[in-house]
């Protein structure tokens, strides 16, 4: 399966992890790299400025550096999902605009949250979306995550892809986000064009089966997840379940222990970036939690181990 | 290891379901086949009305008719933990006096709370579980999950189990178990006599190399996990993780897709139960999911797919 | 305005509080005193075991004690409420079907919920309310508060109600109530017979204008909120606005610094009842705040001050 | 008692609004005229870029604009406090940095949040606080709001000022305000320099009488909050709670009715803004919440609705 640089979007679309020198400074030079063992890997599509880019420790500034860098880097090699989540409609807008002028081919969005009471409802979820695809005019994927600590029901997500078409892209990654995805297509129809999963793709196979087209894991090692989504869109089943089975062990140590820490943790030892800093709060990978991670890793020999060695 | 009825308890300790008929009432008959069915898996402990039990779905009156069911039944052939949760102190003491009367090895508490919003603070947790453990003189279990709302740091769990010495057990079962445990282990020292995990035993392996002593999954699977435990324990560190390993796709299924649902599905396939009924708001599995989950488990052979057959 | 005993029922439906003897144990006489002293206080009606009467803090047995004391000494002098939220269906409408049977005029329902996490959805709670409906034929109250962790949207609410027609009061008592009622008899129309707030009332006046046609306050001092509604009614809004300011103080002081704790403090000093002991976690009012309490409640002269004097 | 230009600050302290024009632009002029009435109020001090100054749907630049902007037109006419709450420790020290080098007397934090589920433990809070106090070397008021979803106990509060000493000031806007100030009070004693409270001074009497020594309410009636503390602390209680009781229906409106908007909509009707608007997903007041705002407001004649005429 080639990289497909028109809709519908399928396959693999890792998240990219926003390298920091030890100071904390965004380490530029380390993104292209970051960016380039991607494009090795086999992606489908990156997706910048995410969760698992640690975006909640970014400046506004920095989001534009990454924004600017990461597309002018990639430079049209794979289509780019930007994150443009803000609780603020006219913020939304705002990155939406950016985004597109630098080129994106996909935004993704959560519904509109701040910490632990601000909310939209329904309304004004809908209205945000519709203000975002009108100023960009670009396929929108709905990230329905716990962290913005909305849920978002089956029937509001089918009417919110009718009611905007460029909303046609959902990342399910909510707990029975397979029977939520098997719903969503039957409830939603020709509306969606993409459901997707994310997670780190712990829930993949899963997913696939309940009609998935797409995941959104971490970068650590989507050159070996390719393979499952691949096998069993073939048709091939039986091998898709035994690639996904021998990684395992991995995601769900990353997804357990690690989280967005494991990609950076992998891709210092492979001579992708130069340091695993996390911003403050966050704290880097206890050492034997990193032991165990790469213990596991080794013997799978995903890219990001060995990119830049 | 046979089943230790002397403390420090360790090992594996599942959660036993209730089983109903298919109106919906307490299945008694299909209640003690389970904890037969449970014997015969090899399990170290039985823990009974715990949230894979349905306990916020069972009346106070079930509750009593299953805890002198199941510990007469049980009658020592394996140490029963027994839950006793509730926002009122008053009524997990009484809960925790029949259970001692009724011949628990055990309690399991989670700090106390009720719906959204009530909870009480360090003190008021403190005083509970010392007012159960002089009410019972039994050990007790702090079962530390994200249900309760309440987010419990190492720092108080240490205190806790130094103030309260009975609290000397602990189900760690929130992100980064594994590093939590590890805390915990260190700063509690020898006022944690067991540091166990939960979660299905989604986080076990990396759960064993911090240092838990045991595992609290569904019923499920117990007689394949075990073996992971004994290898470890037994300082096969890569005979362990091989018996995970093989079992994991299994355990991540029942833990993203169908949580409690796993075990009354599994346990009526191998004629252990007559039905998979789950109380409302809860429900059934959809047929596709359930399809899925017997085509991971059938090839692993769980005794709870083949004891009534 | 005499106690209505035909619908659609209005005025003020005070929560009646559980008193406990100084040992924690149901106090059953006085229990009958401050039924007394709530008619005698010339309420609209009286909601039992609701959250200001401690409903979380009740063993299951209890619950039917209070329930049968309750309806048997009120004896149709006022139409009562009876709330049967629990998380379980079967056993809210087991908790419906006994009310009814008890002589229950209407019964209230949160949208089941248990702890942080375990919520059903929009299908889940009507499939709730339209079982517990139909068991009891009885008119049913929603009950729209923070506790369940639930968002309730008017259209949802408006669509419950239409499908299930003995749903048709609705207490509202989220940020925002004055708002949220209007939406609702706006969005509701004839489904709607009655649309309450809560909390203590803190929110009448704007509630009253908004279009509400009761309120569900403490038992502190429905004796001066009963006016307030008379006026509002009588198209006298300044005079209503008048009387309520008179009495803000202490609501105010009511809702944010005692809860359910101000009611027994002023019926203990009243000689109502002879302690305001709350059961653990919750803890009596520190001797200041009780002093506050008294010190704005004694210039109002509520019946609950002086009643068993 | 004049404006205090030195520590330790005490009186009232509000919030300065953010005023937008109809597009939804930044009303500099209309920020300007804000400040000068708030001056005109008498205030103690200002709070810019809390949350009652929209702070969650502002961007960097607009900060970093009106940062300057405020400190530079309040020119030291009263102190300021700067709201610097970010989950990036690096980027809150960085607002920090630069609210000390504009002038800011006082930081105002929040512990780091984001979304439903990202916190720092009690561990990584002390070194936000810690880091924060170092870089700018100004006293810091803690924000102990619910909308960070953080649970502050009194004893952890108590630590964190003895171990950061700048540390000192607190805003204390949850659930039983009046105790917890009274407790921090007693715990942290000479480490506590400004026990505050917050929330529309919704609380106020009750916080005064536990020991606030200042308030942070919203610019909506400053100058008719203020008597109530300068009466209290001349030991004319009596006064001061009558003073209150006349204020507090207006108050109470705002707190339940209207947040942030009272405000705005009072400035506007005022001549001291030309817009009410506020930010999308926030919706401006329905006319008829409006309507009870300003009926409630005019009898009260407070500086904000006459000032610009």
């Amino acid at each position: 399966m080639a990289a497909r640089t028109a809709e519908p979007y399928r396959g693999v679309f890792p998240i990219a992890p926003t390298p920091f020198t030890e100071s904390g400074a965004l380490d530029l030079e380390g993104q292209r790299r970051v960016l380039d063992c991607m494009v090795d890997q086999g992606v489908d599509g990156i997706c910048i400025l995410a969760n698992y880019s640690e975006q909640f420790l970014l400046s506004d500034h920095e989001r534009d550096q990454l924004l600017e860098l990461c597309l002018g880097h990639v430079a049209g090699r794979v289509p780019v999902i930007v994150t443009c989540s803000h609780y603020s409609t006219d913020i939304a807008v705002e990155r939406a605009r950016r985004a597109k002028a630098a080129g994106a081919a996909m935004l993704m969005l959560m519904p509109p949250y701040h910490g632990a009471a601000l909310r939209a409802d329904e309304k004004g979820i809908e209205e945000q979306f519709a203000r975002v695809a009108e100023a960009s005019d670009l396929p929108i994927m709905v990230q329905d995550a716990p962290l913005s600590g909305v849920t978002l029901s089956v029937p509001f997500l089918a009417r919110l892809a009718r009611a905007v078409p460029l909303v046609r892209y959902f990342k399910i990654e909510v707990a029975g986000a397979a029977a939520k995805l098997r719903s969503l297509i039957d409830a939603g129809d020709s509306a969606i064009a993409g459901p997707f999963d994310g997670e780190e793709s712990i829930t993949l196979m899963a997913d696939l089966d309940a009609g998935a087209t797409g995941t959104m894991p971490s970068a650590l090692l989507p050159d070996l997840i390719k393979p499952v989504l691949e096998q069993h869109r073939a048709g091939r089943r039986d091998a898709a379940a035994a690639a996904y089975a021998r990684i395992l062990p991995l995601i769900n140590y990353e997804n357990r222990q690690c989280g967005l820490r494991a990609t950076k943790t992998a891709m210092m030892e492979g001579g992708v970036i130069s340091s695993d800093f996390v911003r403050h709060p966050l704290e880097r990978l206890h050492p034997a939690t990193k032991a165990g991670l790469l213990e596991l890793a080794r013997p799978l020999n995903p890219l990001a181990l060995r990119w830049g060695k």
